[in-house]
């Protein structure tokens, strides 16, 4: 009598975490060190300070209410700076309304299709494409459709997403910066996107909402500044995670953010604490919220990811290996230089170097390669990495 | 295309809200320690010493892993460390892979219906009961039975309770010390229900699982020791919470733990971990997983709760209302006296005394005080009480 969709989900297993643990293993062997695991996107920086001493402060001076229950559309006050933040740094009228707090972007994720999409309906996504869309999407009872990718940019690939657009769909779920390319979608991809997705909701006679994964949205390159899906359509649900801004994975702390002049609105959000409420979770740990307050308008130190890139990518160009250059993230998505890129992965190992094969992104015959570790570790795999792909493939 | 499932339940207001948004509301008009609000069940006594120390240490002694990811199964040194607690406690040989951290009891429950029911079963609970196992249930596509109380003692009504099982029952939900009444199941109800529920699977050829509820089993009155359904019963999950034991509702931990001797013990738990992935959860924050390892076998000072009760409960004694003495929480549920509860508690406004009338607990004709509040305040409250129920019903 167990519910046999959670049961047959554990037959699968994970090819990121399976690399994972062989990198563990192996480290075993010859120290932790010697292994060059570019295999998961766990942050490698320090915690701003701001965060610590907030959290230090709000312990020391706690008057009795600091860990009581948070309302069930998490707490006003946290809800408040996070539209004002977003106000100041995007210039759309966010107001406490159009926030809730989530369990990272995950949560906000999860609680957006929740919102949104419904067994029949489909949910559209660009390859490559985070593999754990799948459960978030799958359990609803609903479809997730991937377009595929236009592996000479990874921008979107607008023929193909055309083609798979119905009235079926549902929702459409965007990551930019990209895991697993990097890749920043430009001002021209989003105003087309926008475009077709005005189109389309008229054609079909309901709004299409697009669904923003955004957690690496503070980690780009080239001084560039971190763009926003939601200036270029109404209807988008921002799911944000500090995860990576502030290198506080484990405190599960994001939020959804409902664009004010989106349809309905008020009601996504006030939908959204039912969405908690049936799950259980109700609202991230009300010390975590309350800490991000003085934490919304700074980062962790993130350039060592932008040097890890470019010490890198011109690795990969000296090896004339085909990569596009990330715009942020902390991955990059090379082609492998034979068509399988798991057989490419598995002769990888030879040389403790642990690189994720595309297929479980949507992309066969790439790679993806997590560069949040030190760099002087970068820097020892590298000559490793030349004499892996010369030896092998030259 | 909004999903109407969570656009309903906003029309559904929550009885207890409505009161509690009632009491906020006047305590702005005459001051909120003129209103005796009874109808919030938000703990009220400090944490732990050794909660706020633990967590200070932590951050302070951050080797930079402390706000790391946590494994999907949530932190093993927690698993085990409570594990550890509970074999020692109550005698049953738990091991890390048989608990699973959740964000709190809700959590815990959400998880434990979703690992067992779905469309087409049932899930029986017995009057009163929490009305947020509604969510809980009715989201999975189960059904939520209730089981009419026995309103002499409020333990288990078993021939009602032998006429709803059925082969569709796929589990039995049960929260002793309970919510709303205050009463502890007995040895004998226990030893019971576990006989009738051995029979029932055995008659109907499958597991029929208890789900046992207990965020209040360390608050117990009279010098009684906490009870543990686990030990009556294999096939059981146990929902703990640390909300009220050591006052941090807003930390939202707790866990779930199955039985070592339960049918797919440890597979139940991987599905933990997999539900929790769909929903976008993941772990409860990694702070406060770790904070509460060495409050395991504390509490707060519960004690107010116990001198609260005997206040409440003698003077109802003395004004001549029917009601089952508790056996610990901080909730008492009196006969109301007059048949409708509801007219009753809209009475007792105009004393600005807040009572929440059961009927959304299944039990209509009695009300719920919840006195997790200043004994100061209770005796402020308790002429007023008298006034109240002398004028209007003697």
């Amino acid at each position: 009598m167990l519910v046999e969709r959670y049961r047959e989900m554990l037959g699968k297993k994970s090819v990121i975490r399976e690399l994972s643990e062989f990198a563990t293993a192996r480290g075993k062997e010859i120290g932790y060190e010697n292994v060059f695991d570019y295999s998961l996107g766990n942050p490698s920086v320090p915690v701003p300070q701001q965060f610590t001493e907030e959290m230090l402060r709000l312990i020391r001076e706690d008057d009795g209410s600091l860990h009581g229950y948070s309302p069930s559309l998490t707490l006003p006050e946290v809800r408040q700076a996070v539209a004002e933040s977003l106000k100041k740094r995007f210039g759309i009228p966010y107001e406490a309304e159009h926030i809730f707090m989530t369990s990272g972007a995950a949560g906000a994720i999860a609680h957006a299709v929740r919102l949104i999409a419904d067994a029949g309906d489909e949910v559209l996504t660009f390859a490559p494409f985070f593999p754990e869309y799948h459960p978030y999407v799958d359990l609803t009872g609903a479809v997730l459709r991937v377009v595929p990718a236009d592996t000479e940019t990874f921008q979107i690939h607008f023929d193909a997403f055309r083609e798979l657009l119905s009235e079926r769909t549902a929702a459409v779920l965007i990551n930019t910066p990209n895991n697993p390319s990097g890749v920043v979608y430009s001002d021209e991809t989003l105003q087309t996107l926008a475009d077709i997705l005005r189109e389309a909701s008229s054609k079909y006679g309901h709004p299409i909402y697009l669904i923003s994964d955004e957690p690496y949205r503070e980690i780009v390159f080239d001084g560039r500044k971190p763009s926003c899906p939601s200036r270029f359509y109404n209807n988008t649900i921002m799911c944000y995670s500090f995860s990576k801004s502030l290198s506080i994975p484990g405190e599960r702390i994001g939020y959804v953010a409902v664009n004010p002049a989106c349809a309905d609105a008020k009601v996504l959000i006030q939908m959204c604490g039912q969405i908690s409420r049936g799950i259980g979770h109700n609202c991230p740990a009300s010390l975590i919220q309350r800490a991000i307050v003085p934490c919304l308008d700074i980062t962790s130190d993130l350039s060592v990811y932008e040097r890890n890139m470019n010490l890198i990518y011109d690795t990969l160009r000296d090896l004339d290996i085909t990569v596009v250059r990330p715009g942020g993230t902390f991955y990059i998505f090379p082609k492998a230089p034979e068509e399988d890129a798991v057989a490419f992965s598995k002769k990888a190992l030879d040389y403790d170097l642990i690189l994720v094969p595309g297929d479980s992104f949507g992309a066969p015959g790439f790679f993806r390669m997590a560069y949040c570790i030190d760099t002087e570790k970068v820097e020892r795999s590298l000559p490793v990495l030349r004499k892996f792909i010369t030896k092998t493939y030259r």
